[in-house]
């Protein structure tokens, strides 16, 4: 069973450029909220995590533009997990239009490492994988 | 025959995040700050191409993370175009430590294109190939 | 009379820097957030104004920094406006702890200037000044 | 007797914002740069500073904001020590242009506190006293 999770957010000026768009790194920022705001929705605290030594790093990732995104746009993160390894999860994210979902910005594919103290990789929390996966 | 640029910059605490490392996101922004320099130290000006209705976007990326960066660390981008197509170019970046070029943080594939005014894919000026390729 | 506006943010790990806290700069950019959420909440579309030639710029700020805040937590900043001139209104902003509002992160005071299109000061439209003051 | 120093740095897109202008926070961000690179200039290293417990904070700052500035502008951000308190330093910055040092984008008084580990105020080393005075 595959879970999803939605986050919604604005476009404020600061996330855009002089071109009048969103700057593309910046959705990238937006990918890394809604995974944020899914951890916490399902309950857990970074800070229990951060102390049982466990962190997340990303180890890769690819985007792909397909419209540009203009100042105070109403924008969804459409999140879910593509694949899960034994150290790793593949997110799968499509950013729209919060009022035209059809309306596809980017889509992007980041490759989250659960990682331990020394930021070598381990198995995620079994708690985890109920929720997110 | 294919031409190199190198920037050297430094991380700022502002580049860095509450786990002490470079923001994955922030290295996507030095790629496009190597890549604004390498424009500019061959000669052109953002605001001519503005007048003649030339722009870039970025419709691709990818990354691959390898080894995290810290704050106040020197770094080069090393940037390259790999393939230069009709009205896109794909750039390989590496960004790695400028005290040790082995030790590389990431490496990126970043497709821009270049467009018109209102943001259709058009050729690149003839100029721009002669030096950026 | 003195309206107040409210706006609920999350702090995301793009917002500390690598001393675990939310950079300094970062402050200033959620209180424009919280201007931002005012004039949409009060029913104007930035592309109408942008059309009557309307445009706003920061002229001055004063932050005061007390507590330092952590990845992770919600805040809520609290925007009032102090004055009105004829050209210019002064927003007051407080940014506190969601879960506890006397713990006060930083206090500001920012002057925006209502601008033409050539960021000349101008009035600031009647129907602004009905809700936004 | 009094030092100053002046970093010399370009705006990059990320800088800017859809108005077509760098965005009034990240001013902020260059003035800590030009703090930073100082710091560094002057021999010291922040992870001998980290390991003696020293930190640094901003506790106050001030702003005023005179002529925009835009992407790809190259700027100079010069620093000097207004006033230095027991536990605490006041920079005064001053952003301008690198081709015109008479066309100043803004101005700013950045109050900066040494602190310990815990986050509370301390004298600054002697050897600092001694070059970033």
């Amino acid at each position: 069973m595959s879970n999803e999770f939605t986050y919604k957010m604005r476009v404020f000026s600061e996330d855009t450029d002089s071109f009048g768009l969103v700057h593309h790194a910046n959705f990238i920022k937006f990918m890394e909220r809604a995974r944020t705001e899914w951890v916490i929705a399902s309950g857990f605290q970074f800070s229990d995590l951060l102390k049982q030594g466990i962190g997340f790093v990303v180890k890769n990732l690819q985007i792909d533009y397909r419209k540009p995104a203009r100042v105070y746009e109403e924008l969804l993160v459409k999140t879910r997990v593509a694949e899960t390894g034994k150290t790793s999860q593949l997110f799968e994210h499509i950013i729209c239009s919060a009022s035209s979902q059809d309306h596809i910005y980017c889509q992007g594919n980041v490759l989250v490492v659960c990682v331990d103290e020394n930021i070598k990789p381990r198995s995620f929390p079994e708690e985890w994988l109920k929720v997110i996966s």
